[in-house]
């Protein structure tokens, strides 16, 4: 294969001097309980740590104790590099409504494509410029590599453009070195410099387009940082950038290669020793091998890059490029303005699904199914409890809630901001506990329930979960709560009002002993003399078996629910009233009250037994007998 | 709704004291090239920087300049996190299978439910102690809140088992402290001691138990460090760990809420400042809100942290728990055994797949589709020429290739270590260029093209992907490969061995002027007097038109090539060899070889044609006179 001995020694002699990396595998754990771990059958020992790969060590760092302040420098390499990375590369169709998508987002600098690599891509950017698609704001950028005949074909796809940035690369780091290029740093260098050499000299051919440049010194994770620096100034001295003429150095973690603490180190030192610093935008380009390219492009903004390449929702080469999305939306959450429009991120991911033919995870940071989802029990009743005392708060300082400051446990940001709902926050599984069973009740049926009838109604939702094994559905804790309290002429009405908004169900059973028919009230000055009638139907204790009854009913008390607690006396109901709760349901005409009592009943065999009751209906005064018929219903059953 | 005005007040003085967070959003970053990004509409103002909710700063810090050593200790909280977090959480089935998988991986820590929540929980635990599954060296860990019935109902689930770990949380962030439990700092860590009082006092009944603790002041991220190690100190006072019988302290991020650096110095300050530290494992579990849990667990570990809590492939409420599977191969590519067998990464996929019934990205760090797959064409050149690298540098050494130092672009892992091929490494599209179509001949078809070959077949491989705009696959390359090159003949039949294995393939048009059909050669005692007879088929310069001819031929040379070439000037042909390269495809007695020519041939109008020929043979002779006929028949096509 014609190989050249020395790379082939080098990577041997790496491989002598590495053996066995940084390991000690029969060193456990400081600190254990049981049994120590045990060293597995994988092969460590193959594998060059990375300080051993390129020592570097920066203890001048000031980037940790830095936090963000601003948005950086976005640019979308998603035409690119995210393009570049699928299946089946974008046609123009989806390459323009991508296009138009970012620049709707906001974004100023947008890499279209390496044009002299693919027709495709020279075509899309011919078009982008020939039918005027690029708005005065915005940049575009091309990849080339740094070779003379595919820079020379870069230039003349720009031909017409008002203006671009010109990026153009080669691999600098020591692996790429020895066993692709297998030439030393000089050479290396001085393709970098020839480059940027033809790239000045064809800037003749290019009049009237206002031109910048972009250099990579690619693989730069894998390079000497001091070598990288090194390139990148002789570059910068053909080119020779301007503070007003600014050009870009971009530093790729084209294979991110271990922790961002160090990438971070190392970009902090390019920073400051990069040659006439104030011309030039020192931009970072991080891939996410290691599942830490978002934690990298982070720090390294604290270390002192200006600028962010990647794509909407990480997609690109292997593990994808950086995540615009997460980044954007990071910075939103420290009250900083991400200078992008991430307001709709349903239709960002539709798109960005459509356009590369590649789905995201449910559990995609903002933009995933679950990403708003508690089924934790207590974590849906802290989110119920922030989200109420916020809804407080905010009508305390006369602040509109949608602008009101967010603080909610569990939900990091408001699901609305990014065009997303509170319906999918709440989920119950058998995990959930009553904060989630709760919720969905208030959000979803306008009942607020007292805290000890939702532990007694926890019980009955747990006890499905833990038949169906599944999750319980809004619509199944509406039909287990209906069963449970309702009489079924209410339950499978619309009488609890367009809120419930379900039909007859004819899954429900007739249930229950008695049922209100009619009452009157007459009381005097105060409650206290209230005296009350009523028609009731009782279907005795057997209900189906037993003869149904109208009962007239009559008995006095300190108000409606007392006199009519003394009323059922005479059905055999001994019955007092431990706990009351009522609230509206809505408001206007068709206002409806919901009503829950905590009743202790005398049974028959002497016990008493304490259950609650609820009742609907448009009367405050029906709603609550009707919660306490619920209680005795339910005591008899 | 009972709000107690003081949390309503509170909330509100953040609101007022962090308004407009950190921003200046008149101030776009220093340098840009074009037009500055604008303002967005996103309401950022809402938002409170982490370091207005949680001030702290850690100037003492020293992991910055730290580096991964050795593997934490591991556990696993996919069977309570995870499971938690699911739609339809997992039945006893697919618990126990998932059980089965943590335990012949290595884990020695599983969490595997909260009892006192779920039935289900409860259930699944007694069969693991009742049934004998748990091995002597793995710990169960049973996760509590810090109430006292719920403690209860846990201790009850542990009867009988050899050893466990009971592990009590309670919320202490500022915001749940505010909104959720309404209590002040005192009150929210009695919570605590009165839960450690507890599980001490309730020790009594679970003689037997070799037991074990773990406190988790939830919310983490959202609590005041020092009050963390306050809350953490005093239970450590109950508990009164030893080195001996060490207690967990794991710090959960519960929601992650900034950088991870700000994280790491919160983990070293608590690591130096708990009490009794050589009796405490300092733990980690981070979530993923911001995408950054992987960073946030190895810069923790960096920080001071001993263990690490997370779930198979990220799985866990919301954006999931931090992704054991990355962390652990993470350790790998630095030369550091993770001590958990990772060696079958699909088989672990497929097996968290199932029993989540979630699927991963198809970009998921080491276990997505995508992650070995290079579409780009530099990539897939410096992929092929690192493997090369490496085959020859083993051999060398001498050593055994599987085992043998992995430095390879672009791959931070060797795909055969975790059970994964190089199949799907290199891919091509309209977007690859040489590299990718070189592999794949080269892999699949055992054809080493030599490099102006390459950038020849290139052109047609890539007018190929321009046209259909899709991923150009194996079987594309070689259809291509044999319509340009080779003779249907042998195209079509299985004459180029095994390795190339396919039918004829109806859709090859005969093509060609010549066919050689019979050769004998003769020569003296060196090549130069070569004398070669060939039978050859000529079927003209239109052929199917033309009338076919069969031709004794004959000519003199200084090999075969030479005298063919000699032989052929009398059918009017006048080609001259430019380069030569011939290998063997296999080896044994139905080995093949393979003969690539460079020919510049004379056309009818006087100017030359330079094309390649390429021949397939048993006999290195045909083969390359073969591949002068291949070069002759394209050039008259």
């Amino acid at each position: 294969m014609g190989q050249d001995q020395s790379s082939v020694f080098d990577l041997a002699a790496v491989a002598a001097a590495s053996n066995g990396g940084n390991n000690d595998p029969l060193l456990p754990p400081a600190r254990f309980i049981g049994a120590p771990q045990k060293p597995s059958s994988m092969p460590y020992t193959k594998y060059v740590a990375y300080d051993k790969q390129v020592p570097f060590d920066y203890p001048e760092r000031t980037w940790p104790g830095k936090r963000l302040t601003r948005a950086p420098r976005w640019c979308s390499v998603d035409l690119r590099d995210g393009n570049q990375a699928l299946v089946n590369p974008m046609d123009s169709d989806r390459k323009l409504r991508f296009w138009n998508m970012l620049v709707e987002m906001g974004y100023k600098e947008i890499e279209v494509g390496f044009p002299s690599a693919s027709e495709t891509d020279y075509d899309f950017i011919r078009m982008l410029i020939e039918r005027e698609l690029i708005p005065d704001d915005v940049t575009i950028v091309v990849l080339t590599q740094a070779r003379e005949h595919l820079i020379r074909k870069t230039y003349e796809c720009l031909k017409g453009v008002r203006r671009a940035i010109v990026h153009f690369y080669n691999s600098v780091s020591v692996l790429q070195r020895e066993v692709v290029f297998r030439k030393d740093k000089d050479a290396i260098k001085k393709l970098a410099t020839d480059a940027a050499e033809l790239c000045k000299e064809l800037e003749g051919d290019a009049e009237g387009i206002d031109l910048y440049y972009e250099y990579s010194p690619e693989s730069f994770t894998g390079t000497e940082p001091e070598y990288a620096v090194d390139v990148c100034n002789a570059v910068i001295d053909v080119i020779k950038p301007t503070p007003e003429h600014p050009m870009i150095i971009n530093l790729p973690a084209t294979v991110e290669m271990t922790t961002p603490n160090v990438f971070a180190d190392e970009v902090e030192y390019v920073s400051n020793n990069l040659q006439d610093r104030d011309a030039i935008v020192l931009s970072l380009h991080p891939h996410n091998d290691e599942g830490m390219g978002v934690a990298a492009a982070e720090l390294g903004i604290l270390a002192g890059a200006d600028r962010i390449e990647g794509c909407l929702l990480g997609n690109g080469e292997r593990t994808g490029n950086v995540d615009l999305v997460t980044l954007g939306l990071n910075l939103l959450t420290q009250g900083i303005d991400p200078q992008i429009d991430l307001s709709d991120i349903p239709q960002i991911r539709r798109t960005v699904e459509y356009c590369n033919q590649i789905k995201i995870s449910e559990r995609h940071p903002y933009a995933g199914n679950f990403v708003f989802t508690a089924f934790s029990g207590s974590h849906q009743d802290a989110i119920k409890k922030g989200l109420e005392a916020r809804e407080v708060a905010a009508d305390m300082a006369g602040a509109e809630l949608g602008n009101f400051v967010w603080l909610v446990p569990y939900l990091p940001i408001d699901p609305k901001d990014i065009g997303r709902s509170y319906e999918a926050i709440i989920r119950v599984n058998s995990q959930s506990g009553k904060g989630g069973m709760a919720y969905l009740l208030k959000a979803n049926h306008n009942l607020d329930l007292p805290k000890k009838l939702q532990v007694e109604f926890e019980r009955v939702v747990q006890q499905h979960a833990d038949t169906t094994k599944k999750e319980v559905k809004d619509e199944d804790i509406w039909h287990l709560f209906k069963d449970e309290y309702l009489p079924v002429e209410e339950a499978g009405t619309t009488e609890a009002g367009a809120v419930v908004g379900d039909q007859q169900d004819a899954s429900l059973e007739q249930w229950g002993r008695l049922k209100l028919l009619k009452v009157s009230l007459s009381s005097g000055e105060d409650g206290s003399d209230t005296t009350l009638n009523a028609t009731v139907l009782d279907r005795g204790l057997n209900v189906g078996t037993d003869p149904e009854e109208v009962r007239e009913i009559s008995g006095t008390g300190n108000g409606p629910i007392d006199a009519f607690l003394d009323a059922v006396k005479v059905l055999g109901v001994d019955a007092s009233v431990l706990d009351y709760a009522e609230h509206t349901m809505s408001v206007g005409t068709d206002a409806r009250a919901a009503s829950y009592v905590e009743c202790e009943i005398a049974l028959e065999d002497g016990e008493t037994s304490v259950v609650w009751g609820v009742g609907i209906d448009s009367s405050i005064v029906t709603s609550s007998l009707k919660a306490i018929i619920s209680a005795v219903n339910r005591s008899a059953r």
